[in-house]
């Protein structure tokens, strides 16, 4: 067995991590669907302190949160004795930006005497040398969207809002908030296939993903994937841009073979 | 006849000026559909220079521009010999974000002798008091959203990106962006009435809405309306709140009237 309990969100990242770890415990909030995992344990908000005792006997030394993790609600009425001290704390947290609460996450888990460890610490092979990925080249104007959309970011990101934005003609087309990635690329293509505003909006732009200055990144790493890719060539976008070192790039072939198939460009900006 | 040119975008706000004003020249983007107005003389940036000496032979001094314009595309086939001068300043302009673009835009007009007034000059009501308009009070939950809205917004601000942010139990649900308070709100409506978003997203929330700091408010001023309450109220939201001297309400009345039938707070922050 490992010593590592993996706290399984939604996305391909944690089975990319199970199948690294061989003899890991996979942990899955209580009503999320894993994907392909050796299911092992549920854990609730609510519950948190016996389930963190319950991975002390099972001699679990290390944690590593992966995949997208949803901010639940917390019925009082569930809350069992070994979680009681925790909770002004786990509510003080869930009224924190998104930066603040897993912060404060860690910081309990580790008071608890686990080891947080990231999921690029487990697979750094996630995070892309800076470069070129596909074939396609972004052109001049695409490096000065790319340019806006990073110094909007610089500036987003320390208020703690948003992975990303949409940038084209030198315009912010889309600001990513809370919805993610995914809903402001289909909010985008809904709003270009018609209705009122298609006309109006430049043709063109690029996603640009970044994380903010103070994210957590052992839990919270923004990261692309080749649906990400799709999704931007439905959105009209010419390509997609990520911060080296700050972004994952889940199946990496598969998204570089995605930019290439669709004429997309796909840059890592160091 | 009024020495006033009414330069009319999309909305109703041309139509509260027109009647403001007996005998205002109304002028219209070529292509555009004006409202209710005494439709005079039609322009497009192609011919802006040759629009100007129209202006000026007809006796006109100064220039209100008023509701939405969109950006142009420019067609070089189109540029008359009044204009090719204007063409390099027009073209960096348009190559800008919004604020430097309408900056540069009015510059040049004034160079070429007219004034340009704001709405606010000409409909100085339009700027409501400081207070809550309608009969429901926000409560701490929604004055602690609008809190986080605000403090957003000065920070987005600066950088030229939104008028608006919705925010819900503390969590940035929206940016606004180019496309606009309605497309950001329909995009949260959808999100909200189902799909795999809907159950993880807080309820509630505010819409807040605030200038740029750097805004050219003689041109391009936030506005709201009873469509603004009706759109929010059909995003999930409990309340509008706008920065006072910064936003203008148009039809105040029906907009204060929309948010006491919905069961909204309308606030105007000091």
């Amino acid at each position: 067995m490992s010593d590592l309990c993996l706290i399984a969100g939604a996305g391909r990242l944690p089975e990319l991590i199970a199948a690294a770890e061989p003899g890991v415990l996979v942990a899955v909030p209580e009503g999320a669907t894993p994907g392909d995992l050796p299911l092992s344990l549920t854990f609730r908000l609510e519950t948190l302190g016996s389930f963190l005792a319950e991975l002390k006997t099972r001699e679990i030394k290390r944690l590593c949160f992966a995949g997208g993790l949803t901010r639940p609600g917390v019925d009082p009425a569930l809350i069992d004795e070994a979680t009681q001290q925790l909770v002004p704390r786990l509510m003080a947290a869930l009224r924190q930006g998104d930066d603040g609460a897993l912060r404060t996450l860690i910081e309990m888990v580790e008071e608890a005497g686990f080891v947080v460890v990231g999921a690029t610490d487990l697979l750094p092979e996630l995070l892309p040398e800076a470069g070129v990925l596909g074939r396609v080249e972004p052109d001049d104007r695409a490096m000065t969207d790319i340019g806006r959309a990073e110094e909007v970011l610089t500036v987003t990101g320390p208020a703690d809002i948003g992975q990303g934005c949409v940038v084209a003609s030198g315009q912010v087309l889309a600001m990513e908030a809370m919805p993610g990635t995914e809903w402001m690329l289909a909010s985008l293509a809904a709003a270009r296939a018609g209705g009122p505003l298609a006309a109006s909006l430049p043709d063109g732009g690029v996603l640009v993903k970044a994380p903010k200055p103070r994210q957590e990144r052992r839990i919270d790493m923004p990261a692309i994937g080749p649906d990400t890719i799709w999704q931007a060539a439905e959105a009209g976008l010419r390509g997609v841009a990520v911060a080296a070192g700050g972004v994952m790039i889940l199946d990496r072939e598969a998204t570089i073979a995605e930019a290439d198939r669709l004429g997309l460009f796909l840059a890592v900006r160091a």
